[in-house]
């Protein structure tokens, strides 16, 4: 065996033995390791404000209104464009945000430990569909639903998490995926399961049981018209978001595969890649072999189905770190286990077989946790090497959300998108020369 | 169009056109027309006590006992054997209950309307795994957990449908088979989704908020163990029992069955089966064309995998109304959906597949509201057409339990059964001498 084959044995024994235990919530500024009052982290490579896309900018703007360090859009644009505000990648803080990613100093978020090699992962929480930070809004719905989020579900949950000893991640994907989940853009499965097991604890906590929301609520009663008539406990409201939002457990799902593909990185040789990620202007990937360093190029513009009254007129290029589930098996990788998932991309189901089947192609290994039962219980693709890539000719496919270009608009579409395949040349020629 | 196909063609479209709504939750004897104080319906055709198989006689001796009317078991197989005690089949009375299918007149019950058509359907509500009454057993944790069922769990719930305004099971059966449920023997899809849209409406019930269940109550600490520590709301016990619980659904599932079942049924010349069930020694099937005329065979024994311990010598035949799965596109016919379920039932995902296909031989329509993603959402097999089974010699194929043919013990695997096929010959020939 190859010094190569035989360090990417290793990356993805370590992979496969990781696990992301989601323990606890807390606030990014007193959690993440480095996190500082005037950092925001995003999605991707990094990137300055000059050169970022409308959706990012505009996640930007809503931050800085949300943590209230400017009174205006003009003034947030402002701040962001002086140099006031510093900008670093998620990923350089162990942490991952869908689409735009933008965690502020003040926003709690998930922490994720991985119980066998030891750290902690961190993600933001998920706002649901359509006009939402994430996607580059930032109106006084977005504004009032993060703080929603921050004071009321937040702390709430992170007290059922810890009645509730933490979460097994790992458990809660393998089992998502015998539900039609891919784990990216299809988690129907992992939400309803995630809401019966927590809600018990939801209900048993000291702020569950209240009624007060200080002021602060979101409205449900499109959902849960009795909520009209009633001043719901927290935990009722809570349960409800979480019943309204099938993509709520995408986040912290997303820390989980960072904690696995962190597990694969900094082996010496390897050919692994152990990030992908899109701040909306480039792809950039990371390969364990060649350390922190990335490679980066343009990323493309996502081919799929669009919410009513868009087109892909609107859309931004790819975007987001989420693309860490395709990294470790997941999403795209894993399309076999979620057909039904071709209704909301705009494709057939025979694709997302054939999605499957095309990404064995160009991957080392069958993932011995996560599993496609159509396929016999079939390991889905795992652990990406860059010389196959290249061999193979053949891309990473990447499930995806799609944001409106401009800022302030949110999400207009979800489809399918690959990375530049020059990125994977340019990480391929650094292996080379290292070796 | 030959008259019989036209039947057929009718039949069918009532089928797809039924809208089975769960909309409340009652007393047998007060709610399902024509239950009385000494009778206790049971699955399949009738049989009299003398032919009752080991756990049918198990559940009469444990609904016995739970109803109070005999202080020992002695006494009360004495009051089964003496007549004092009238059975029928739930068929008769519009019920449906899974194995045994014991309902006894104090037992709560689900109703569930078709909004469609009209009339109303009813079951018993569903124990879990193991040493259940549904299974034969009957002891005191038995007879507990009953009643902790009739007196918190079935009230709650209740109180909370009234508050939901009923819940769309037509719907809620769809989206299942999307999650990897086959509507039968895999509900983990449909038992999760229920949870998520009843939690809130369970949480601020009436009786949700308390925590006093007057003495009753079922130990849930190994699920969760912080029930060691607090006494929980009635809410978060009853919510901890549906997640211990992934079968939990199926009982008003068969309710909804019942009434696709019921809408199709009595059309003249239609060669349509409309009821299959077994009562544990006999399976019985009805034909649309021929009206509530039976036509049974002794039921044969399943082929499956056993719980620990057990083996095939334990099995009990064939039991149950749950079959009214099968009769209306699910289960069996619908395994293509549900892959994982092989590990469960120790078959193989490609069997799986292959069982659905078969299925295809012997119906008259690809399912409009039942659909099965990874085959391009090609709806499932459904309407047995007595005709075809004769003529390809292909027997539907069940999902279903394992009950040990001794009373008292309670599950003992799950498996797959076929019918025997005499009774479509017999069909066959009734419906030829009506014409």
């Amino acid at each position: 065996m190859s010094k190569v084959d035989q360090a990417n044995r290793e990356a993805l024994n370590k992979m496969m033995e990781a696990e992301p235990v989601l323990i606890d919530i807390g606030q990014a500024k007193s959690v993440i390791p480095g996190m500082k009052d005037n950092l925001f982290l995003h999605s991707g490579p990094p990137i300055s404000w000059e050169k970022m896309s409308g959706p990012l900018r505009g996640a930007v703007m809503g931050g800085i209104l949300y943590e209230e360090i400017a009174d205006s859009l003009e003034e947030a644009e402002e701040l962001a464009s002086t140099g006031q505000i510093e900008f670093a990648p998620c990923h350089h803080y162990r942490a991952v945000g869908p689409m735009a990613g933008i965690i502020t100093p003040s926003m709690m978020v998930y922490i994720v430990e991985d119980k066998k090699h030891g750290g902690f992962t961190y993600s933001n929480f998920n706002e649901g569909y359509g006009k939402v930070l994430r996607m580059g809004a930032y109106d006084g719905e977005v504004l009032n639903r993060l703080r929603w989020i921050n004071e009321i579900y937040a702390p709430l949950l992170k007290e059922a998490l810890q009645l509730a000893g933490g979460i097994d991640l790992k458990t809660l994907i393998a089992q998502s995926l015998h539900m039609g989940d891919d784990g990216h853009n299809r988690n129907r499965g992992s939400n309803s399961l995630f809401v019966r097991m927590i809600a018990p604890y939801l209900i048993e906590s000291e702020l569950g049981r209240q009624r007060n929301c200080n002021g602060l609520t979101i409205d449900l009663s499109s959902i849960f018209p009795f909520f009209k008539d009633i001043k719901p406990t927290v935990a009722a409201q809570v349960l409800a978001f979480m019943h309204s939002n099938d993509i709520g457990t995408l986040n912290f799902i997303m820390a989980a595969c960072k904690a696995i593909a962190l597990a694969a990185h900094n082996i010496e040789h390897s050919t692994i890649v152990t990030t992908m990620a899109r701040n909306g202007t480039e792809f950039g990937i990371r390969v364990s072999g060649t350390g922190d360093q990335w490679f980066t190029a343009p990323s493309n513009y996502p081919q799929g189905l669009y919410f009513s009254g868009f087109s892909e007129q609107d859309a931004n290029r790819d975007i987001g770190d989420s693309v860490i589930t395709e990294t470790v098996g997941l999403g795209g990788f894993a399309m076999a286990a979620a057909p039904a998932i071709a209704s909301f991309i705009g494709s057939k189901p025979s694709d997302a077989i054939e999605s499957t089947m095309e990404m064995y192609e160009i991957t080392v290994a069958e993932n011995a946790n996560f599993t496609i039962p159509s396929m016999n219980f079939r390991g889905t693709p795992t652990g990406i090497d860059v010389r196959k890539v290249i061999e193979k000719g053949i891309l990473p496919k990447i499930n995806t959300g799609i944001a409106h270009k401009d800022p302030g608009i949110g999400q207009v579409g979800a489809g399918i998108v690959r990375p530049p395949m020059e990125i994977f040349i340019a990480a391929l020629h650094e292996l080379a020369r290292k070796m």
